[in-house]
């Protein structure tokens, strides 16, 4: 079993779906990243920052499920970082209303010293210098870096990405941003032009789609389980990301035949995000019903067929 | 075997893509669920209507492709229908330029004798009512009746639809009017209420991301095979239909499982189609360039984890 080290941010986010709105709620990718790896038993540790208005009992409730939080700097004097976004009925795109960066603005990410030999690290989507930033404080080259991003880094740095993503091993990323950072609108190609940057590996997220993973000319298309409610698809994605990289420091398998079957697991968890507000349900999801859902996935997707 | 029976349009198409364009060539929805059926050697019959001005030499191909063309009627004074679209940068959505119903305006399908016990009929993208009338020139209810339609037919026939849906076993349709059709956003639920309205089976087809088959509460969910050109997306979803039955009514095995099996033939089927312009890559496809892609979609979708 391999440590996960995870930076991302840890925040609020006060959220409307077409099914309800929120107040401010605990959110943030290193959250969800962290609760999906906690799933595994894995020792994960968070790199983020907050305000003195975080709640401690957030904090405690992520050491309750595993997680260290040694590396979730208290920035007593700011305001931990707020997003606020408003869902469309058809819940694959929304609105951003409010993004307070707060405290986040001047993050300079610290990696606790008992995390510094992890072997497998998750830059959640930050300034790629800042993600860069966290791998320069790695005692040695960890064995899997994963590295998600947005739209709007490649946008503002695209030079700093393309650096960072020279030392990463897997990017995950959407199909948007993948055509995006490739200039290719064949997800083939684009994953192509992706890898010759850096990543050995292209994870691309298509939401309510499913998730694709390429890597030297092999394909595997997951798809996402269909539901009768997505109730709030906010941390999907991270949640996504943390099933893959919690399952892979788990088994400590990077072989691509594995990481068909991490990707099938962050499928898995992503399924279950959805159905509550914010963390909730990630917060009280069990081992039993992870598994059983596993079952669903295989039903879904595999089938026997002699091929004369 | 089972023999088929495809009621649709052989047409004129005139296609612009970011690839190129044609003038006007070989198109139509019967056109392509018969080539596809022709991989199988089902003896398929197709039933439509073409004007004088339809170059014999296409039915010829047809006929040495073993495609029964005795169901379609020319109409020697009248013209072919013509189709013009201009598909965007994005290859998932086009504009339609120009439609000429012309023999079609006044297409009554008259089934061939040899084809009135067919086991196995596909019901093209047809006005309802047109669609019924075939159905009724059956000696015996057919052992599957499979029916695609689209949203056009929703907006100024639903009552026929409805009524037409009530004899049919497997619908075909793509996500945003099986949304239409039911008026539930989620696909889950969207496909339980079509269950009620009549079809058994639910079949979404979601162009570059895959196909989903619902029954009874069961789902299976087959990707795309991500391709590094999609040249002309026309004719794909007929292709895939015309796959999904002629595997049916090879292996006359209707049960859940086989129509997974089924699914993925057609979608096999349709990455081929979208290799080249109009039927040009359907017309010279072999079986060996078949079983060489089924490989490829089992690499694509198959994982292998113990579920503990």
């Amino acid at each position: 079993m391999s440590k996960l080290l995870a930076v991302g941010t840890v925040a609020f986010d006060a959220i409307e779906t077409p099914f309800g709105k929120t107040d401010k709620i605990l959110g943030g990718s290193g959250t969800f990243v962290g609760l999906a790896a906690s799933q595994f038993g894995v020792e994960t540790g968070v790199v983020s920052v907050v305000g003195g208005d975080f709640p401690a009992s957030y904090l405690e409730m992520m050491n309750s499920k595993g997680i260290n939080t040694d590396g979730i700097e208290v920035d007593e004097k700011g305001k931990t970082f707020f997003w606020s976004g408003k869902y469309h009925n058809d819940m694959n795109s929304r609105d951003t209303l409010v993004t307070e960066l707060n405290v986040l603005e001047t993050f300079a990410p610290v990696v606790p010293e008992h995390f510094k030999d992890a072997g497998i690290v998750m830059l959640g989507n930050l300034h790629p210098l800042t993600q860069a930033s966290v791998l320069d404080q790695m005692k040695e080259i960890p064995k899997l870096i994963v590295l998600d991003t947005m739209n709007f880094w490649m946008d503002i740095a695209l030079e700093d990405l393309h650096t960072v993503l020279k030392r990463v091993d897997v990017i995950t990323i959407n199909d948007e941003e993948a055509r995006q950072l490739s200039g290719e609108y064949s997800l083939v190609n684009a994953a192509e032009k992706i890898h010759a940057i850096g990543p050995k590996y292209v994870v691309i997220k298509k939401g309510e789609h499913g998730a694709l993973l390429f890597s030297g000319g092999k394909m595997f298309a997951a798809p996402a389980l269909p539901l009768s409610e997505v109730f709030d698809p906010t941390g999907a994605g991270d949640t996504f990301a943390g099933g893959f990289c919690g399952y892979l420091a788990k088994t400590e398998d990077l072989s691509f035949e594995n990481m068909k079957n991490a990707i099938i697991y962050g499928s898995n968890l992503a399924s279950f995000c959805v159905e509550k507000f914010g963390t909730e349900r990630m917060q009280v999801l069990t081992a039993a019903e992870v598994v059983h859902r596993l079952q669903a996935f295989k039903d879904l997707t595999q089938y026997d067929m002699n091929i004369a």
